[in-house]
């Protein structure tokens, strides 16, 4: 996948100066929750929202610098559903990429205060590229977004799944917010209507491909590979799709939500890498 | 104080419907999800940020419409700030106004989740006025404002306390969501930076104003009057106003905020009742 690894790390390299810039310093009052907020922002994940709002800003004629606030804006909207996630009457978990989740390592209201203040600082840097960008990212983010998604998630455990519940699940989880990136990133460039819906619907593809993908990580890699414990999810009763489609079945649902991914591109004019390398990168990565 | 409770019942009858517009339906799914967050918006409060942004619009020559998309942004994003303060991580409160808090009434995710659902609609409902209101909200909602507050409140417990620690969380749990109010109220009916800004100073006094009272009515009020216990906050080592000034230099200083309210209006042609009555009514008020 040539390009992949050069776009995520020029990504991360602009993630971190343009959320640094967006964040108060450590230092200022209440500093517990600056330093838990950049604890949470600054703990070396993929960046691959900012990859993809670049990539798509790219593809539409826009440069980095007007990719910048919509790239923090999605990271730091991420970061906080992350931070929530992890919370005791959530998912309950003490590692996130190796480190203590953020309310281990500070504490419980600290945490819940540091993920509220992250979705405000979202929305703040999306208002920078204006309201509509503003209106992307509140579908997103809100109840038929990533917050109905994960309430979707918690409400499947230990039930019996079927593909249309564990679809709503992605769609909302994970699917919503990559199809924001690419919209948001599209918007930034300037591009019009049917470029800025073709990109949203590679994004949603794209999402959905990346989540099975990482079902069926979560059922074949090592820890080492991971980062994480694997098996977790099925182990917490999650609804899964190995548990729902079989190992093939899920690993033919990855390649599928690709192969749609990299259709939505043939609609965008000029879309093609590294958005295409992407794609490819997201249902073959080891990790 | 003629037209006060008039204004109240208009300004709340007026959120009711822009907020229930705002609201997904409480049997689309996920429906529980959708049932928390209904259930705490419409919880019978007094809807007094509402009012503020009605009065504040009026008072800049807008009308009611013009006000509605604020004053629901500004009440969903309060609505949030409760029910996360009212988690068993944060304040651990089993009632508000009378009726169980909303994890007693769901269950912590489900709340938290609510909460953060909220948040991301009240920034949708503040995108439908443009991106500056965007920033407004974002600025009184962030680490700066609110959500720094609460987490300067949660640190103070226990700790001895002064006077400039004591204004620093009153003015971020709530001088800075007033004063988003009143300012968004003027934006809304196309006000200039000038009106906006006293409308702004206006806000914040009022803010203050309205927790010194508030620190004042938990130390003197019955439990009839408030709808929940008294002394509460004293008693779980909350720095509180009578703490620090003692009963009578808590009122001296409730009254005293509310003069600095009522001079920011003179700066603001115009602006004179029934914002003049809803100053006095914050510091005179029984519950």
């Amino acid at each position: 996948m040539p390009g992949v690894a050069e776009l995520l790390s020029e990504a991360a390299a602009l993630a971190e100066r343009a959320l640094d810039a967006r964040l108060p310093a450590a230092d200022e009052p209440p500093a517990r929750l600056h330093q838990a907020m950049r604890y949470a922002v600054f703990a070396g994940g993929k960046r691959l929202r900012p990859a993809l709002v670049l990539a798509s800003c790219r593809a539409c004629g826009g440069d980095a610098a007007a990719a910048e606030p919509a790239l923090a804006a999605v990271e730091l909207l991420h970061t906080y559903t992350l931070v929530h996630d992890d919370l005791p009457a959530m998912d309950d978990d003490d590692l996130r990429r190796g480190r203590p989740t953020c309310h281990r390592a500070f504490d419980e209201a600290t945490a819940i205060l540091a993920g509220d203040a992250l979705q405000a600082a979202a929305f703040a840097a999306a208002a920078e590229l204006g309201a509509e960008a503003v209106q992307i990212l509140a579908r997103a983010a809100g109840s038929r977004g990533v917050v109905g998604g994960q309430q979707e998630d918690l409400e499947a455990e230990g039930q019996p799944g079927d593909l249309a519940r564990l679809e709503r699940i992605h769609r909302g989880k994970t699917a919503a917010l990559l199809a924001a990136s690419c919209e948001l990133g599209a918007l930034a460039a300037g591009a019009g209507p049917g470029r800025r819906a073709a990109l949203a619907a590679f994004g949603e593809a794209l999402g959905l491909a990346f989540q099975y993908a990482d079902d069926v990580l979560d059922a074949t890699a090592s820890a080492a590979q991971l980062g994480k414990t694997p098996g977790k999810d099925a182990a917490a009763g999650k609804l899964t799709a190995v548990a729902v489609l079989g190992l093939d079945g899920a690993r033919t649902a990855a390649r599928d939500w690709c192969a749609r991914a990299l259709a939505a591109l043939e609609r965008c004019d000029g879309c093609a890498e590294p958005l295409r390398a992407l794609a490819r990168f997201v249902v073959e990565r080891d990790r």
